[in-house]
């Protein structure tokens, strides 16, 4: 629980008061989230791992298909082994606990064969609906992590070796790993990131984007004050040099975007990703 | 917040007693979510929809590239269309508030040209990466409403027709409707659903298989004992007939799988998925 630590909503100056207590410990949680990069090597209580899955697992799922699995890795061997494959970041090395969050459609092939019945879902929906069910369970898992006082860090570069991953964590046709989850203590903490400002991410009625130039503007300015892309900078062409002043979140991102190779360490790699889930049973029809 | 009723960790007999209260109350709410199927038309307190945005913007976001919109639709003309393309589901029309969770790299194109570079994120990744994040806020503002007593539930039946939805919400290029949500005050609620045995849905270090069936016959078995398939046996083939005995969750699951259509409403429509994302701007490369 992060209560001793300003939240997205005390940054806004936006009064949570009228909320009940229990509401708002719970607004505080989500709101005071930051991923945490370094971890203490300390040990997890004991049946953390089933409590984390099983508030994973109650999330939403469409059609209670239950199209997921859920890998939890504490072997320091093999934590390292992914650690390599995923854009070679300590932290993954570090934290006590790795999960890797799998949509799974092994299990409905298996079900459809078992009662004798032929897979027929066979198109882009099937891989979309494994996939979102697949995000709502870690989302879940990571706030009972916070709750508990855990930190957590996704980590989206388990895409960078899809095959590689696929092959240590022994995943059938049907399974592959989505996304990681670092869980542990933290070791340090950051403040609670800036988010762009709501008018340029919420629209009523329909989406506008009229208050988008304002709001990157403003953010500009929130993000180059947090000083987060100092010795930061990235270098998308040749022309860049790496202290351009007004340096922001804009160029940051349209730098990165425009060479997805600055993205995460190595995003190059995830061109292969379409080439491996097809031969690993997912449609994209 | 759900105190009063039966969690999964209840039903499972788990004991959180060693959880400092906070925590315990998270859990709770996690462990306490059903989907709410019909609402009152009770309107919700003000500010309801920034405050559940704001603690959707604190989800994890990859590189914070924020690739995300949220359109939160009120009028109750809008909201009957959206029912209708929605598989007709009246919810839909009845609950006060109805979210629409939009991937959105309208955003990042709109940078890159600012900014005076090009966009050169166009594969398989960059989608995978916004449904993901898109599907992480959603999750957050779930359960950020149900701390405050409302009731939700996920509509992937907006990617029924998704052309049409685009239109009716204006999203540009780059924005498309991956999920709905239904927020309110609950008509009535239903006991939590279970879910598959753990051990078929968590593996230790490895995926494995080797609880599955024994998973899928006491699956069967809960499923059927809380009568959840009594009048509702899909018809996959002309040779099933209504009243199968032993008809559970492997059986549901195979006939629906094998018809795609019986998924949800109309899920045959959502065949053309691929086609109109892909006219959208979206990459699957």
């Amino acid at each position: 629980m992060i209560t001793e630590q300003t939240t997205r909503f005390d940054q806004l100056n936006i009064d949570l008061s009228d909320l009940e207590p229990t509401a708002r410990s719970i607004f505080d949680t989500l709101a005071g989230h930051t991923s945490v990069r370094s971890y203490r090597p300390d040990p997890l209580p004991p049946g953390t791992v089933e409590r984390l899955a099983l508030a994973g697992q109650s999330a939403s799922t469409s059609s209670n298909l239950q199209t997921y699995s859920i890998v939890a890795v504490e072997d320091p061997a093999r934590k390292a082994q992914l650690s390599t494959l995923a854009g070679n970041q300590a932290m993954v090395r570090e934290c006590p606990l790795f999960f890797v969050f799998c949509p799974d459609i092994y299990r409905l092939h298996y079900l459809t064969e078992r009662q004798g019945r032929e897979f027929g879902a066979t198109y882009l929906e099937m891989f979309l609906l494994a996939c979102v069910d697949t995000a709502l369970v870690m989302q879940n898992v990571a706030v009972a992590a916070e709750a508990m006082g855990l930190g957590i860090c996704m980590c989206g570069a388990i895409r960078n070796n899809p095959q590689d991953v696929i092959d240590l964590l022994a995943l059938p046709r049907g399974v592959f790993a989505l996304a990681g989850m670092c869980v542990g203590y933290p070791a340090a903490t950051n403040e609670v990131k800036a988010r762009l400002p709501l008018p340029s991410v919420l629209h009523r009625e329909q989406y506008s984007d009229a208050a988008l130039e304002e709001s990157l503007v403003a953010y500009d300015r929130t993000m180059i004050d947090s000083g987060i892309y100092a010795g930061r900078q990235v270098q998308a062409s040749a022309s860049d040099n790496g202290t351009a002043p007004e340096y922001g979140w804009a160029e940051h991102t349209a730098r990165r975007v425009s060479k997805p190779d600055t993205i995460a360490a190595s995003t190059g790699l995830r061109e292969n990703l379409r080439t491996v889930l097809e031969a690993h049973g997912w449609p994209f029809a």
